[in-house]
């Protein structure tokens, strides 16, 4: 097997040189985006007057074969010929005969390799995007659902204030629209066009690099040519925006597991979506909710990978960014089954309001007793100590508030009344925090209504 | 020192427990931030009807005179009242009396601190996006200065084709271009206000989170209050545009350096910008450069610091996100440094360009000589097969390719005439890539106005 | 102010530059070893003949003097004399004249710094052994009291099987156990004197080593001076001893804190160990588990930095590893007022066994009712079935298995007998674990013995 | 397909459960791991009474199959089984019939694991052991062999002072020395049997766990079963020790990558070791050397995968623990190609003398004309200045120190005598380094027999 450049080296490749430099083995992944972009070469040469059209059309027709060949599965990668490019390369010569040879005019695998990531980040991030929105539908759903289940708010774990379910869910919507402004932001980066900078320099062919951009959808060029062959700033940002997903994700599973718990029990999934274990007969494990926790560690180390991996890295193209190809795909694969994953498992969820909604008397409404003190004229570091102390008095009692008599508040604070026992039902203090945003039903729901529209949902 | 949430305790805090969670030996950085927000929030207060104007008035002049302390350094912090805002509302309690007490009305430290910081990055960002401006323009400036001088473009470290340096600074200064578009990414995520969110569910006052955010300067609000508490996208994006803003400067530390070897000595640094060795009389050392380039290791530390911390965390604030500041304000000063310090550098720089020139007859020029065939019917990779054989023959003869006769080349292919010589000449290739982006004189000139414009250069 | 290193530069360090470049503001922190060193250093610079012994006297005496200053902190540190080094030495020469101008000879900042952070490192690390040794102490205290409350214990946070709590307390022990293994195994690197090394080369001095690495109380040298001045795996190996002690913590904290939430309430944290809201004055909550569990973040970001600093370095000293500073100097004090902060925590903590205790008849024993099925003949893989069946229908049921009947059972398997209900037991069932460190209450008293013997507890 | 733990379940697993869960994919590496430890485990049950001599036997003898055909590559994973241990078991108990399902006896996939992953670790640990070997014997070869080269040392990157090369590849022994620790640490952390503990709690079966691990060659056993079943410190610590591995290589990559610059042309690699450009004729890389210095960023990023999904993790076993194994295959398999690829660069470098050694004269030799003052009685910070001067002053004149005649010396100090040329020299002046472990020939030959026979070269 010949080396396309091998004509300036007396020995033959060390076959450990050739195992350890391929990358056909992982780049293959790039196969589609490769003859894509060999096609849309194709037209550029012919443009330039390299290629005759009886030539271009000659290759267009065998590298068409090879393409049927990749999506079924059936051509024969080579590790010897080191890479994707190569690899279609040398069985174009083999079959189109010594014309194929002039398809790599202009072109080095430098500038190739940065169109098929930029080519098949671009097709990824559309596939995450509506992933994450499918997913940011499935949130709205269960938020139309739950608007009448209550649940306690935590902070540091501790429960701080009742809120409606649908808030809660509303809130994950959120992160996830962020990392979709995340992956836009890396799409939009990714979406220009380096072909036509050759190795480093650019090439001294009359090549039209708008044209070519064009036919291969790209929105604009990379203009500079050493730029376009030594950043890796698109996928980097495609990484980072994973890693931020797989964060989100973690925090949602980290919530589901504990509500999973035998003491939470605050919801419960389907026992498809759950597995057992080898050896407890009685085990029902949430793993789906665990791996995806698990996985944000792959996700934050893919990120961390390339990162290293450009420090300090001399200008233009170094063998170095051949690995920034293994943790893309991870990502890529990571993030998306992860985003599905847990699509399933909020599908598949049942909440157990009854476990979830606080008693009458929980101290969570504390705040809102507190803030009664304020709106009879109480500056509120004052409320804030009176209601404290009360509560104080209720835990020595070992009493819930709603176990205190009027008289008994009252020698904390002359000024409640009567009415103060309203503020000791969750679902009454619910409704009171009416600010935009807020948990009041009303907010809720008109948060809701936005989100539906945002979503396009109906 | 009384705690401001006491009531409830029954204990005095541990001293190490004060000690190990104050935060305000450092989050005092946010003093003017916390005070700019509490002097919006008494306006909140006011046009609530918690507030009269009287008092409103009041607290708005001790905050101010507050803030004036802060600026001259001598407002008093302690440790005791754990962090920036409890120091200030103890202070304003002790100067305007137990009406300073309302002043937390309908807020919580959650909302508090997420302002806070909102704030601080909107500021830090915009410095950071005037630094990188002026990076840039200091390189068109280079770029416009240089743009007679030939270096090599290197791939792999190996000389590989000849360009003009100017289109080396124009690379970098598309890298610092995408850094802006990170920065812009992380700002626009910020600028929305957390504020009305409270704890954790929102506020039961009637408060116009709208008004707020616009007195504040936001542009929107985060409308969710359990998003707006526990979320720091905004600053994991900053540490991100950080982190990435380091790697390009390390890259490019990295090259300086290597040009300021003897080796290379392509480039010199005058003595006000280097240092010595405490042992070595001779040496001066690019001891900027290497900082730049070193400091790359604190930026990634610090965004894997706070992805690490948001790893699996539960919903809503814990303690654990009061971490999230140290990594931010030394990231945003070490940035900051970073980008001075290469501007400073690069005012200073000076090129020896009977270094960088590379010679008549040098290997760089060999795809030129490949793509001549070409253009007479060689397919392209039987051109380099040639180029490549005639290349193995110089090195075997221990010649330059200057240094062959015609004869000698026509023993690779009878194509070749007298008109090849041209292509020796790393002048004449370097203005043959007239590619868009390419390398040639009209090229990069045309790229350096372009460049010009888009950062308002005259 | 004169540059040590000045004579060779024809220009004034620019002010820019000065600051930038300093590391007197961190490294300043090393002082105390710095002086230790030069104490050393004389003695070597005696020996060799290069010191007069009145000299070596006078220098000493001036060393002195500096180090009660620099112990009281009010020796003047400036900036401009760059670092811990020049600090010390320009205030030996300004106070002992022209012959503190032999201190540094045959010495470089290279070799210097080195020791320093050598010594530091080995003062440090001997510290956090005995922190460790006491958080594993109180560990073995709590097992010991504990020894008869059950708790669950958890596999994929679902209640897996019965364990005695001390079970727990010893698992962390063995963690806090490899910790120090770790942190031996960077102590041992680091207990090697580079001096003599001078800035890469070594030295041309007559120095007897072993002399001064004995004075020093270095274990042995390093041998070569190359890597004696450009390496850092010393100080690698301790941020990640550092590291993994913070993701043990981060473990025990986060069992905790769920154990603290009320859904868990296994254990208390007394008032005066938690702190409040700002906001809900009912609120107390496990800050300082949470801060412990968020530091985390740092001490992961600071070995990362350092590896990222290190990556891709040429050899021998560059300014880059002027950054190992601060990370090194973070992650020990935070790990040092981590291991404290849990020691605290540990011995505040009251469980609540009426919590804890499983009910009879609680499915947690399921595993063991196999196994009872295994005693008989049933293949454990068909009495795993057979148990989970049972479940399965004691669950269709709203059932506990104390509730069937023996007949219920039977219908599932003929082979149970009366004898089964035994198994319904978690305290019975806890104690049949007698394999080697299971926890039956005679193994875990074993294992208790074995813990106290080898903390030397009695 | 049944799931070996589907009694207690009533819904089929969903597919994409099946699919997102499995471990089969990438744990069937440790089949080989997983059948040696059945067949320990089967002794302990028939040493238990579990299972009589015959069933023992039999399941020996179908496991002894199953063990061949995993070897011979056609056993049939698959993914409905989740994993290695279901698969071997399932098709061990399709072979041997129900008997096969003992085989689970008193054994829980956590423990199981943890057991395949310390045998597989420790296999892995003696190979790299073995490979770091061979690198640093190739050191020690090549430092023999250069011992009379003298090449510059670097500080900064800037020549700071000759060397004997030999040095040089003795500093990268010393590295990969302290790495064969690291490995070393790792594995006695993982030579300890977890066997016996059980899904979490031990067992209650009569096992000798310590025949069960002398049977398995582990020298201890892991003695708390939680810990057993949740710790992965032995797994950290491999990855660690590939991390710090990973960046000493990446640090000589660096160095040698360099020195193959046409500007240093120190070294030089044979073609069979280097590859070509698509493009560029001329080209001849270094890729092997950047693929090494790019892996880095796994082998960094899998560190951190792993600290990652640890951090904050509840005590015991969590799914999320699946995600060790594919970063530790990956570390383990880089960085054994990592060094086998860098014991074949060193084999195939050739060192260019010519280029290497410094011309008599060059400023390198500052610090031993300043040394030279130094034993004249003028103290070294004074000489420092006086030299620096010298220099400065050639600098001006453009001239090497060897061109100054000595009545130019003496312009900066009197005490200069013609005896000071022969420290021009940087043959004599590296012979002038006599302190132990410094770069006199006698020293480094020292230096290389100390390494030869701890080595075991003879």
């Amino acid at each position: 097997m010949h080396k396309p450049w091998e004509g300036r080296f007396r020995e033959k490749t060390e076959e450990f040189v050739e195992e350890f430099t391929q990358s056909v083995s992982f780049d293959r992944r790039l196969a589609e985006e490769d003859i894509r972009q060999n096609l849309a070469h194709i037209k550029t040469l012919l443009k330039a007057g390299i290629l005759t059209k009886q030539e271009a059309h000659l290759l267009e027709k065998h590298l068409l074969d090879i393409l049927k060949e990749v999506q079924e599965g059936s051509f024969p990668f080579r590790k010897e010929l080191e890479d994707v490019h190569m690899n279609i390369e040398a069985e174009l010569i083999k079959r189109a005969g010594e014309i194929g040879g002039k398809l790599h005019t202009g072109r080095s695998r430098n500038d190739q390799i940065a169109t098929d990531e930029r080519l098949y980040i671009k097709r990824e991030i559309k596939e995450c995007v509506i992933l994450l929105k499918n997913l940011r539908k499935e949130l709205v759903r269960l938020a139309e659902n739950s608007i009448d289940i209550i649940v306690p708010a935590y902070t540091h774990l501790q429960r701080a204030q009742p809120i409606r379910l649908s808030h809660y869910f509303l809130a994950y919507r959120e992160m996830f629209l962020s990392d979709e402004l995340r992956l836009i932001n890396a799409y939009r980066l990714a979406d220009a066009s380096p072909l036509g900078s050759g190795a480093v320099a650019g090439v001294d062919f009359p090549f039209d690099r708008f044209f070519t951009a064009q036919e291969l959808g790209f929105r604009s060029l990379v203009r500079n040519s050493m730029y376009a062959t030594s950043d890796r700033d698109y996928l980097l940002d495609t990484l980072y925006a994973c890693a931020v997903i797989g964060m989100h994700l973690s925090r949602l599973s980290e919530d589901l597991i504990l509500w999973s718990t035998q003491e939470f029990s605050f919801v419960e999934l389907p026992d498809r979506l759950c597995t057992g274990s080898s050896i407890m007969p009685q085990k029902k494990n949430p793993d789906v909710l665990e791996l995806i926790r698990g996985k944000t560690g792959r996700l934050y180390g893919n990120l961390m990978s390339l990162l290293t991996t450009l420090k300090g890295l001399p200008t233009a193209y170094n063998r170095d960014l051949q690995e920034d190809k293994e943790p893309l795909f991870d990502s890529i694969d990571t993030t998306k089954k992860c985003i599905e994953a847990m699509n399933l498992i909020l599908e598949g969820l049942s909440v157990k309001a009854d476990r979830t909604t606080p008693p009458f008397g929980d101290p969570m409404t504390a705040t809102d007793i507190a803030n009664y003190l304020v709106m009879k004229g109480i500056p509120f570091r004052e409320a804030h100590r009176i209601v404290g102390n009360l509560i104080a008095y209720a835990i020595s009692q070992g009493k819930n508030l709603g176990d205190l008599s009027l008289r008994e508040f009252k020698e904390f604070s002359e000024l409640f009344e009567e009415d103060v026992f309203e503020l000791l039902d969750p679902r009454v203090v619910v409704d009171r925090r009416k600010t935009y945003g807020g948990t009041s039903k009303q907010e809720v729901i008109r948060q809701i209504q936005i989100a539906k529209r945002e979503e396009g949902v109906r």
